[in-house]
């Protein structure tokens, strides 16, 4: 473990006032007898989950997930945690042990495997699935053996004991876990929100009464809707507003929504069946998911009730209705195609009704408004969730069913997890509401490692090192922040880059220098310009060769004369590239064969 | 008037089933007895309105404004509209006016004075007041006359005659217009919404019932809202709530709002004058509105209340109340650099405590989000605006408030506009509902024509040229779509520049190319992958060159070698820039030079 580096990119936060600042330098860990919890992701954001618990030469891992980056991070596809330290003390690994089949909980096994080696994975039944796709995807198959677990499930290690317990998610089979330890027991919930009617299983109350019955010394809780008033909606109301939605519809039917909640798609599936239309389902994700929800008999629709493609012109509109990726606005997703016309199958017709079934995701406001006006554009009525209609739900606990939670774990410390900070901060001040001491609630960043000696908790003295690492495609190897740092100016101002040949044993600049942009300016009306700055380049650099100089100086020169120059004529600060080429190899070669065949 | 162009990127949308789809071939304008009616800008999109009325040689312009860009336009400040049809047609231009000072109404106005010749703008006291400043920053305070103009107003051209009516909208003196024309009445409401407690000039109801009596033919009414139910907060009520907030807090309050919502700004600083703060104003646009509103008596505090960044440690934390920019999580905004401590005189100390009396525009949720964290980090207490508390509140009339314009004015046709597609639709439904005949909808895009003659409307079947022009800093050239297309891929994924240098009269390469890239890997652990790139392009550009060929063709094969080559090693595809250097001519004197030298 690394001492915490001054001025880390992960560098601990400045403490709330409320909450306890404890003296770290004396929060010594004793690695023999101490059990170690820390997140390598997943706190101070929503993505990237990643919780380890480690005693002596045990780890057991909870989660492997991505984050999808914010548009500020260009190019970049995923963000996943630096793995160097697992990598390391890969030898201690006992369990990889996955909650759910969330992209932010399973995205990152991918890369994992590639730094670490792992015998197995345990996984509930639908993650299973999606990880074994996933694996095959990547060419990892063989790279590890994925073994399903369920709520009754056990997994024994020297100094843990694991058990799980049934909660209820927006995608089947997810699981909160509890973790015995030899300083005391941890519950992490998993995501879970609790639902009185819910669509698939239920949440096990009884069981999780019962582990608070027998004494949680640490919690770690679902924070995304700490924020969120209340209870939330039931999954069963959802259905009942679908399927009156669909009964009110006259003509053809899309409904849109995350392809993940399988539940959700067994009911829209269902409820048309019941309105005596046929089903299609078009976008790759969401074909996988049917796929493997008929194997595993989450889907129950005949094969009767299927059409593809090509059946669509075959049925009156009032009988067709069509489930489809892209809720999120994402532009290669299905409904993005349909709705500009670029699908194989379907384009939009008057009187086609598109319901999302589906809320934006923060950050996918404006393209989710681009698809629905383009929908709208070309004749569709479209229909969006509101609160007086129910057509989603969300996943998470809000405020109350965090409380609920609260009430039957009745843990003695509490570290709310799966969150943004101002969420983890919220998901405190919920607990202390419930009774936990605000000294025993616990917030930390990712690579804070948390001490559970002898049933108390306190924040260790040292960290894990847990910087985020970029992936581009599925560059595993990661981009550094320069690269992101340049392709932001290259994005907001473009490139110039500046070609100079020398001959360094004259001294002498052997012609103008050359100029090429791109991103920059509108090329063909800015000869000019171009033309000028060659010259201010040539002036500066042939000043800078009257002495002796080197290739480093000359670059700055070319840097130093040009960004002004560029500034000053139009206000934008691109990126300058200056490259010096020396030419006194090729043209003493030249040269004596000039000399060669004069001779 | 250009006849539409095939593929042009303003088509024409495909126009809604339930709304007419007239046969435009009939549709010919008679140019000297018809009113024109079109949009520059502000017809499907929120922003740069630019609405014109002509009639023969005359052409009256109601508002000039930007839209600010999304994500995607990178690096782009502003779009404007094209201004080419405007300044052909620069001598019928009688009247430029203003509804009121936000950005979406007033931003163009300095790219407009540099395409046209405008003797004078009309504008309400506070929009007139915030062009000057304007005006000043873009050194074109001597290009334009501003008049101000109020609800009395009245101008008069040959064709027109053009009246004003008060109505509400968060930025103080905000008008609605009518203007008579040879063919009928028109009334644009420019941004508006109904208060009954108003803060600040109430909306003329009693004008509006007298025009809508005397009969308005065509309505251009505030689409913003219209998927909005209900009725909207009264500014009254949200002044209630910050006061409470106001008593409620112990420390220091910093409040973030628009800066041009003067009438709240005045609010907010008679609350916390009320409660025994004094307070300040950080971020330059709210200081300038305030210098602004002071000026105009829209803010009526005293001198002695205010106090600077220098004293802020003088006083109790419970005397102290700060008003800043930034509420929309601009990085650079005074709430942003006081949340990361870079803020001159203003670091957060726990205890504070921040107000945001705003909500996240669509787009800007992300960012306002980071923020909240990034001050909740650092140990302040935050509080939005919530449906409970009411710390915020539109400008823009939901639906009822719409209906109630509809009501006012009862037009015969009804155009909707400041809005997006799905919102025009909307609105379009909306009328209806208050007895304007579907048929007499009219819903357009930017540079569409309605015709208006003897007090009936239709669509025309030519259209005004009215393309999008991206405005990056200050230069109001524009950018074409070629440098954003090149920016969004340097974005993605980088560039590669492959610098050669050939001699043509040998028709051979000098020297192994050079590569040179930027953004796209990390250049430390990818010198082995450039190296090769090098020896790739170097191998095809041998085999080319052993026929003779040109630039073009060598630039192609530098591409068609390079980049499949990246994209299989690296699975990105970056901008390859192809330079070939010809040093034939530097080589000749080097050599005339040595020869001379020798002789």
């Amino acid at each position: 473990m690394n001492k915490k580096a001054a001025g880390s990119e992960t560098e601990r936060p400045v403490r709330h006032s409320r909450v306890q600042a404890p003296d770290y330098s004396q929060n010594e860990i004793n690695h023999k007898t101490d059990t170690l919890i820390y997140a390598m992701g997943g706190l101070g954001e929503i993505g990237k989950n990643m919780y380890c618990i480690e005693h002596e030469d045990e780890i057991i891992i909870i989660d492997c997930g991505v984050l999808f980056p914010e548009d500020e991070l260009l190019g970049i596809d995923y963000v996943i945690p630096d793995y160097t330290y697992l990598a390391r003390n890969q030898s201690k690994i006992k369990a990889l042990i996955i909650t759910h089949g969330h992209e932010d909980h399973i995205g990152g096994i991918p890369f994992f495997l590639r730094s670490v080696h792992l015998k197995q994975i345990y996984a509930p039944r639908f993650a299973k699935a999606l990880i074994e796709k996933k694996l095959e995807e990547h060419h990892l198959s063989k790279a590890c053996k994925i073994i399903e677990i369920n709520g009754d499930s056990r997994i024994k290690t020297e100094h843990f004991s694991v058990g799980f317990f049934d909660t209820v998610h927006s995608i089947p089979d997810s699981l909160g876990v509890l973790v015995n330890t030899p300083n005391g027991r941890i519950v992490e919930t998993g995501d879970f929100k609790f639902d009185l009617t819910p669509v698939g299983t239920n949440s096990d109350y009884q069981k999780m009464a019962y582990i608070g019955q027998v004494g949680v010394t640490l919690l770690l809780s679902d924070s995304t809707n700490s924020s969120v008033p209340g209870f939330s909606v039931s999954e069963k109301q959802v259905a009942n507003s679908i399927i009156e939605a669909i009964r009110r519809t006259p003509g053809r039917l899309l409904v849109s929504t995350f392809a993940s909640n399988v539940n959700r798609l067994n009911q829209i599936l269902m409820a048309a069946v019941a309105c005596d239309r046929k089903v299609a389902v078009f976008g790759r994700s969401m074909e996988n998911v049917l796929e493997i929800g008929r194997k595993i008999g989450v889907i129950k629709i005949d094969d009767s009730s299927f059409i593809t493609g090509n059946d669509l012109n075959t049925l009156p509109a009032n009988r067709i209705c069509i489930v489809c990726t892209g809720s999120q606005g994402e532009p290669m997703a299905a409904l993005s195609r349909i709705a500009n016309g670029t699908h194989r199958y379907l384009h939009i017709i008057p009187g086609d009704t598109v319901l999302f079934s589906s809320n934006p995701i923060p950050g996918n406001g404006v393209s989710v408004s681009a698809v629905i006006n383009q929908l709208t554009r070309v004749g569709a009525n479209v229909i969006t969730d509101s609160p007086l209609t129910s057509f989603h739900t969300t996943g998470h606990a809000p405020k109350e069913e965090q409380k609920l939670m609260l009430n039957l774990i009745k843990p003695k410390y509490f570290m709310p997890n799966h969150g943004e900070y101002k969420m983890l901060v919220q998901h405190s001040a919920t607990a202390q509401e419930t009774g936990v001491p605000e000294e025993n609630c616990i917030i930390c960043s990712n690579g804070d490692i948390v001490v559970m000696r002898d049933e108390t908790c306190f924040i260790a003295n040292e960290r894990i090192q847990t910087d985020a690492i970029y992936v581009d495609g599925n560059d595993a190897s990661g981009l550094s922040t320069s690269v992101i740092k340049d392709r932001q100016i290259l994005a907001d101002s473009g490139l110039v880059a500046v070609i100079v040949t020398i001959d360094s044993r004259y001294n002498k600049i052997l012609c103008r220098p050359n100029i090429v942009s791109r991103g920059f300016v509108y090329i063909k009306e800015s000869q000019t310009l171009l033309k000028e700055a060659e010259l201010v380049v040539y002036n500066a650099l042939k000043k800078k060769m009257q002495q002796r100089t080197t290739f480093g100086e000359l670059k700055n020169c070319i840097r130093s004369s040009l960004e002004p120059f560029l500034f000053q004529k139009t206000n934008r600060n691109p990126i300058v590239i200056p490259v010096i080429l020396n030419q006194k190899a090729a043209i003493a070669e030249i040269q004596s064969k000039a000399a060669h065949s004069r001779s």
